[in-house]
C-alpha cells in the first residue's frame, strides 16, 4: 500500500527545486520551513490514510451513470467532502476568496500525494483549481464573488470543456456556439467531449469552462469565448438554485482512472430550464477565450505532469515492496537459505533503480516548474519576474512530457516486476498503468508539447533563456567534478556530456527554426524533449547528491545518482543524433505510409 | 480492422530469414514455393475474415466459470472448431499423426496471423502445439497413439500445468505430487495456478500437461516429472469417456486477454472418479520432467515471440488508418485545404515509422529463429545439425524477448497515435496494450530470457557461435556499405557502429562470465538483449532493402531501413555503455532498495 514520500518530497522542494532558498530570502512573505513541514505531514498523512484506500475500489466500480445522474465509486462523495473540508482544495487560492495563498509547489506537492493515492480522485480537484485560476485571473468582479469562495473551498467544483469530437488538439474549429442574450448574458448550445468529472455526486454545484464561438466570431482560434455555465443557477443566496439547461449524456468506458466520469455534456438542448440554451457568462473579453484557457492549462499541465510523477511514486513502492517479499531462485551471491528475494537479482535491482531514478528525476523537474511559477508571482521586479515566466513556460512541457512517459514506463516495468501476478487486476499492479497511459495524452499530447517546447519555448529571448539555463545546468555539473566524491563515480562526466547534448541540439534547433526550416525542427521535437529530460534528471540527481544534510540519506542519493548518470545518461548522444541526423530520413520515408 | 500483410511476410519468409533459399537448395524436400504462397494466402484470409472480427466480443465478454464449466465468448468455440476443421493446427506435425509436416517457419508465420487476429485466441492452439511437441519427442508409443491424432487435429487441445503460487521462474519448489499406481500410471495431488486454456468449451477433451514431484524424487529440478493427464479419460474407442480428478477451480481477472481462460486448476481432490487422485501417465523418464517441458518451452517461447510480432502489426496498422482519416491542426507544409490528417504530422510520421521498423525487425529476428530450427530439422550433417541448433538457441531467447518488449512499446505508441481516443475502450487501440502486456512476462521473464542468453547462449561452443553470427551480420553491413545505395543514406555506417558494439559487449560478457564475475555479466544481460536485438533489426532491415524482387515495395524497404539506421541504431551506443559501465554503478546503489 502506498505511503506518502514525505522527505523525499520536503527534500527535493527544498534542497533541489529552490524552495529552501527562496524561504532564507524570505521570497515567500512569513511562509516558515515549519509550516511547509506541516503541511506536507498532514498531505501525507491524508493521501497514506484516506485516499489510497478507496483507490481499488474506484477503479473497481467505476463512475456509474444512471438517469442523467452519475455517481461515484463508494465513499468518494464522502470522501472528497472531507478532503475540501480540511482545506485541500484551497492551498493557492487567493485570500480574499477564502483560499492560503500558498506557494504552487506545495499544492504541487500535494498533487503528487493525492495522484499517488488514487489519479482518478484527484482529477477532480486538479480541474476545480483549474477553474479557479482562470476566474481568478479572467472573470468579472461579480463571477469572482458569486463563484470563487464555494469554488476554492471545493464546495463546487470546476470543469474544462474544450474538447468536441472533430476538435481535440485544434481548438480552433469547435462548434459550440453561443447567443448573446441582450443582458450580458449568454445561451451555450452544444456537444463537448471528454469532460472530466463533467457530472458527479461529491459536490452540490458543478462549474463549466466552455469554449463556445459567437455568431459574428472570426474564424479558427481568434473567434472563440469562454464562459462560465454551472450546473445549477446560483439563488438570491448563493446557493444552487434552478437547473441549468445541460446535462451527462454518457461516460466513457476507458482504459483507466475508471473513478473519473469522463463526459459528454450537451448543452442547451431544452432538457432542463424555461428557456432553451445553456445560461452562461463571459469569462474575459469575447473571442479571447483562448488565452483565458491558457491560464488554466499551463498550469494543468504541470498538474498532469505530477499525475506521472505519482504513478511512478507508487508504482515503485510497490514493486520495491513486491521484489522484497517475493522469492524466487538463487540470485549470485545469495548466502541465504532457500530461495533468495527476487530484490537480490541483478536485473531486479537494475530495473527498480531505474524506476527510482525516474521518479526523482521527473519530481524535481516538476517541482523546479512550480518553484519558477512561484518565483514568477512572489518578484516585483519586472526584468525578473519576466525571466521566471520564461522559465516557467520553458519547463512546463518537459515537465508534462517527461513525468507522464515515465508514469507508462515505470508503470510497466513495475508490472515487469511482479512477473504473472503483475498481469492479476488484483495485484493492483497493472491499474497503475492503465491509470497512467492517459497522462500522455490529455492536456495537449506529449507531441503537442515537443510542438510547443522546441517552436514556442526555445526561442524565447531569442533563445537566451534556454541558454541562460543550460549554463546554470552546467555549474552543477562543475560542482560535481570539483567535489571530486568517490561515491558518484563517473557522474560528473556523464553529465558534462548530456549537457553538451543538449546544447548542441539546441543550437542545431534554434538554427533551424531560424532558418524557416519548421519541419526539420518539428522532426527532432519529441527525441529532444527527452533529451532535455533526462540531462535534466541528471543535473537534479547531482544537485541533491551534493547538497549536505545530516538526514542519514545522502549515501541513498549519492548513489542513485551515480547509477543514473552512469546507465540513462548515455542515452542522450542518441537522442542528439536522432534529432540532427534523423530528420531528412524520416522525410525520405513519408512514402511507406502513404 | 487487421487485414494479414500476407506480402511482408511472405518476403520476409523468403528473403531475409532463409526460406528462398532453402526452397531453392531443395533442403525442406519437395516443398515449393508455390505451396507457401497459397498456405499464407489462405491463413492471412482466415485471420482476416475469420479471427479478427471476433477479438473485440471475446475481449469485452472474457470467459467465463460457472459450475465448474468455461464457457468462451459468443462465436469463440465455433471458430475454433472451424479453425482446426481447416487443418490449421497440424501444420508442423508429423505425417503418421496426420500432420502436415511443413517447416516451423510456415506455421509461425501463421501464428504472426492468428495473434493479430486474437492474441487470446490463438493462445488455445499455441498450446496444442507445444503438447503435440512434448509428446512426440518424449511420449510413450501407447501415448502417441491414444492422443496425438486428436491433439494434431486440434480435436482436442493441450495445456502447460507448470506454475504453482510460490513456484514460477524456479520450477524447482514445486510441490505438486506424484504417486505410483503401481501399473505403470499415476495419481496426481496439487494445485497449479495460470494454466492458459485450462478449461474451456472449445474442444472435446483437454490433455494437460502437468509436472510433479514423485514420493522419492531429489530435490529442486531435477526431481521433477512430467505427466500426461487428460480431462476424460479416453474409452476403449479412444473417445472421451469417464471424467479424470481434475477441474477448473477459478478464472484470473486479468488485465488483457480476456477471451483465454486462465485457470487455476485442481488435481486429485476427490471431486471426480472414483479413486482420489487425477489418473496420469508419465512422459519420458521420472525425474527427467523438465528436459521435456524444455522441449515445448523453446518453441512456445518463440511463439510467444510471434504474439510481440502480432500486437506490432495489429497496433501499427489499426495507428496508421487513424492517422489517415483523423484530421487536425496544419502541418508544415500542408497545402491541402482545411485541416492535415495527422499524418502529416512529423511527430506523428516519426512514431508510426519507429512502429514500422520495430515491427519488422522483429518479425525478420523471429523467423530467422525459425528458420534455424528448421534447418536443424532438415539437416543430415551432424555438424551442420549442431551448429543450427545453437543458432536457434540463441535466437529465441532474442525473439521472445525483444518481439514482446516491441509489442508493449508499439501498442503504447499506437494507442498515443489516437490521442484521447485511444484511451476509450471501444475504439480497440488500448486493447492491444494490454493483451500485450502479458507477453514479456509469461514463457519465462524477459529478464529470464536475458539470463539464458548471457550465461547459456553466449558460451555456445565457447562463444564461436555467437562470433560466427555477428561475422555473417557483419557481411550484410558489407554488402550495404558497398551497394553505394543513395537511398540507403547512412545505413551502413550506422550498422558498422552497431555491430561493432555488440561485437564489443559480447566480449566484454564473454570474459567476464569466464572471470566468473557472474553478477556483473547479469547486471548487464537485459541492456544487451536489446542491443543484439536492435543491432539484428538494422541488419535484416538492410538485407531486405538489398533484395531486388520486382514487387514495387523496393523503395519503401530501403526508405524504412534508412529511417531505422539512422534513427533506432545510434541508441546501441547507450546500451554498450550501460552493459561495461553499468554494473559496478548497479552494485553500489543496491543500498538504495534496502
Amino acid at each position: 500500500m502506498y505511503s506518502a514520500p514525505v522527505d523525499d518530497i520536503a527534500f527535493t522542494l527544498k534542497h533541489v527545486a529552490g524552495l529552501g532558498d527562496a524561504l532564507s530570502r524570505g521570497v515567500l512573505g512569513d511562509l516558515s520551513e515549519d509550516l511547509v513541514d506541516a503541511i506536507l505531514e498532514e498531505a501525507g498523512r491524508f493521501a497514506t490514510g484516506e485516499v489510497a484506500p478507496l483507490a481499488e475500489i474506484g477503479d473497481r466500480q467505476g463512475a456509474k451513470l444512471a438517469d442523467g445522474k452519475v455517481t461515484t465509486p463508494d465513499g468518494w462523495a464522502d470522501l472528497y467532502r472531507r478532503w475540501a473540508a480540511a482545506g485541500w482544495n484551497s492551498l493557492t487560492a487567493p485570500e480574499e476568496f477564502g483560499g492560503q495563498n500558498l506557494p504552487h509547489m506545495l499544492n504541487v506537492a500535494a498533487l503528487e500525494m493525492w495522484n499517488s493515492g488514487s489519479m482518478a480522485f484527484a482529477l477532480a480537484p486538479t480541474l476545480t483549481m483549474g477553474a479557479v485560476e482562470a476566474i481568478v485571473a479572467h472573470g468579472s468582479n461579480d463571477l469572482k464573488r458569486s463563484y470563487l469562495p464555494k469554488l476554492v473551498s471545493g464546495e463546487w467544483t470546476g470543469t474544462m470543456n474544450l474538447t468536441e469530437p472533430h476538435a481535440g488538439s485544434d481548438l480552433g474549429v469547435l462548434k459550440t456556439r453561443a447567443e448573446r442574450n441582450g443582458d450580458g448574458t449568454y445561451r451555450i448550445f452544444g456537444q463537448k467531449i471528454f469532460i472530466t468529472w463533467g457530472e458527479h455526486d461529491a459536490a452540490d454545484n458543478i462549474i463549466h469552462l466552455v469554449l463556445a464561438r459567437l455568431p459574428d466570431a472570426p474564424a479558427g482560434t481568434r473567434g472563440i469565448s469562454l464562459f462560465l455555465v454551472p450546473k445549477f443557477l446560483p439563488d438570491e443566496n448563493g446557493a444552487p438554485g434552478s437547473r441549468n439547461d445541460l446535462f451527462c449524456h454518457s461516460l466513457e468506458h476507458k482504459l483507466g482512472i475508471h473513478g473519473s466520469p469522463t463526459c459528454t455534456m450537451i448543452f442547451g438542448d431544452g432538457k432542463f430550464g424555461d428557456e432553451k440554451g445553456a445560461l452562461g457568462w463571459l469569462v474575459g473579453e469575447e473571442n479571447k477565450g483562448l488565452a483565458c484557457m491558457f491560464t488554466m492549462m499551463n498550469n494543468a499541465r504541470l498538474a498532469v505532469g505530477m499525475q506521472g510523477v505519482a504513478i511512478c511514486e507508487a508504482a515503485t513502492q510497490k514493486a520495491i515492496e513486491y521484489a522484497r517479499e517475493r522469492t524466487q531462485g538463487k540470485a549470485p551471491g545469495w548466502q541465504g537459505s532457500g530461495m533468495s528475494p527476487i530484490i537480490e537479482h541483478p536485473d531486479i535491482v537494475r530495473t527498480l533503480l531505474t524506476m527510482k531514478a525516474l521518479t526523482q528525476g521527473s519530481r524535481a523537474i516538476s517541482f523546479s516548474c512550480a518553484h519558477a511559477i512561484d518565483m514568477a508571482h512572489a518578484t516585483e521586479d519586472a526584468r525578473q519576474r519576466a525571466h521566471w515566466q520564461e522559465r516557467a513556460a520553458l519547463l512546463t512541457p518537459i515537465a508534462k512530457s517527461f513525468s507522464t512517459d515515465a508514469g507508462v514506463d515505470v508503470a510497466s516495468m513495475g508490472i515487469q516486476v511482479h512477473g504473472g501476478m503483475g498481469f492479476i487486476e488484483e495485484t493492483g499492479a497493472a491499474r497503475y498503468l492503465r491509470d497512467a497511459r492517459i497522462a500522455p495524452i490529455y492536456e495537449g499530447t506529449n507531441g503537442i508539447q515537443a510542438i510547443d517546447l522546441v517552436l514556442r519555448k526555445l526561442p524565447l529571448s531569442e533563445g537566451a533563456q534556454v541558454r541562460g539555463f543550460i549554463a546554470e545546468l552546467r555549474e552543477i555539473a562543475a560542482r560535481t567534478a570539483t567535489s571530486n566524491r568517490d561515491d558518484l563515480g563517473e557522474t560528473a562526466r556523464y553529465l558534462d556530456a548530456s549537457l553538451t547534448d543538449l546544447e548542441t541540439a539546441t543550437d542545431w534547433l534554434l538554427s533551424r527554426i531560424k532558418a524557416g526550416e519548421t519541419e526539420m525542427a518539428l522532426a527532432g521535437a519529441t527525441p529532444y524533449q527527452r533529451l532535455f529530460g533526462l540531462a535534466l534528471t541528471g543535473a537534479y540527481l547531482a544537485k541533491g547528491a551534493l547538497v549536505s544534510v545530516d538526514d542519514g540519506r545522502g549515501g541513498h542519493r549519492a548513489a542513485l545518482c551515480r547509477f543514473a548518470a552512469e546507465n540513462l545518461l548515455a542515452e542522450t548522444a542518441a537522442l542528439k543524433d536522432r534529432i540532427m541526423s534523423g530528420a531528412a530520413s524520416l522525410a525520405a520515408a513519408r512514402t511507406v505510409l502513404a
